[in-house]
């Protein structure tokens, strides 16, 4: 395979193989590297490769044939562990593992580079709990074309493996900035010339009549609950999808991916 | 509580419940009944007075004090069983189940009064397989004045347990036609004058440039593999959402629910 560290790890109680489980349950190391399980979200870690730096594999001893091309473009200093697909079945958190794991580390994100900017489009994430909406927000976030997400204090992470995977590689290419505190964020967006935009059910403003054109920050509340007052009251405007009368609201993925399609709409999808 | 039927099971073999923790499990009874759990599903049942009856309602001791306003609101001829909490834990499919769960019939829906209009919007789901997914798009389907939700064969059931769930309510209120054959559906399809719509990604023509305003139906394709050709080839135009060069795709509730944001807003959210 080329790769210069490939070695074999046979015991269970490998502490490599304890930490790759744990990190995999949990999402991310105690360094804040990434587990990740399958071809497909390693292939977007390296197709990120200005973003994330792929540091060790973990290959079954069967898929190391299957996933060889795949291996073969790893970086030149990533660790490669192969192990007996039995014990990679003890480590592995899918349903159906395929064989392939690995630890990606996340670059830091430049706030300047993805808030200031005339054509800002950001998604706040506002106490969301579902690991899964989270990640379907994160992949209608990078293809309609937000410039970053954000999380508030006491919203699920990100990197939580179910995000992840909903986010379908998503993670890797979007800038991301976790558990900000929402006076800093405020202040920083307020600062930074970005109209803040609540998504808000009751709002009698549909968002179809609102100028999305310039830099925005969009928040999504939580599922159940939406937003707290004291986070509305921060946003320039409060708008709403127009939803048939008798009925309550849709899903906050969906709800956020109609706030970033109406921008990419009104910004005639110019990416 | 003032039910004509009420009664207490107190053995785990009674029949009754064996019928409704396999209803819950499975999401329908053989008789087609629809089984759910937690008082808010029970709400959209009662409320949706048109279209869905409450056969039988099962109920945990600590229970019926909390539910004492929504059991006294069911149909006169309605069942109530009362069982120990204990034996509705074994019944209830739920994580933290809420100690009500109820047998609901959903009456069969009018193809004519749900398709043959001016203003006829269809959801169609060919293929898709996850049950959330298929949820969400039919909460989105109701809010946003979807006429009727259908399903080709080889789809997920509308009525799997997370699928109902997920779509808070919504398949009370919404015209269901399920399993459908492609071939009858779609000569059913263009002789009402109802224009079909494959959402494809590959189309070079962008939704927000085609008319909407007109009797449609939106076909949308399995999670992974999009809309099989011999479906496709159906369709009377092939739509995109203009997306970021780069990224695949958004999630297929996410794509179902900007179709319907789409036409609703060129229709001008006339519900």
């Amino acid at each position: 395979m080329g790769q210069r560290r490939t070695r074999e790890i046979t015991s269970a109680d490998n502490p490599m193989l304890k930490l790759v489980r744990r990190a995999l349950a949990e999402g991310v190391t105690r360094e804040g590297w990434l587990a990740v399980e399958g071809p497909f979200l390693l292939e977007e870690a390296l197709a990120a490769t200005e973003r994330s730096v792929v540091h060790s594999v973990l290959v079954s001893r069967t898929a190391v044939d299957k996933f060889r091309d795949l291996l073969g473009r790893l970086p030149r200093d990533a660790e490669v562990v192969q192990v007996p697909d039995r014990l990679f079945g003890q480590v592995a958190q899918t349903q159906s593992p395929q064989g392939i794991a690995a630890l990606v580390e996340l670059r830091p994100d430049d706030w300047e580079t993805a808030v200031c900017r005339s054509d800002a489009l950001l998604l706040v994430a506002c106490g969301l709990q579902d690991p899964g909406n989270l990640g379907t927000m994160m992949r209608s976030a990078r293809a309609l074309g937000a410039t970053a997400v954000i999380t508030l204090e006491n919203t699920v992470s990100p990197f939580n493996p179910k995000g992840v995977r909903a986010s379908a590689g998503a993670i890797f290419h979007l800038p991301i900035f976790c558990n900000q505190a929402p006076s800093t964020l405020f202040a920083g967006l307020h600062a930074a010339g970005v109209s803040v935009i609540a998504a808000d059910r009751h709002s009698p403003s549909p968002l179809a009549q609102a100028d999305l054109r310039g830099p925005v920050a969009i928040l999504i509340g939580q599922e159940a609950a939406g937003l707290p007052p004291q986070i509305s009251r921060e946003a320039n405007f409060l708008l709403s999808i127009p939803i048939r009368a008798g009925t309550d609201s849709v899903n906050a993925a969906v709800a956020a991916s109609i706030f970033l399609y109406e921008a990419a709409r009104q910004r005639q999808f110019r990416y």
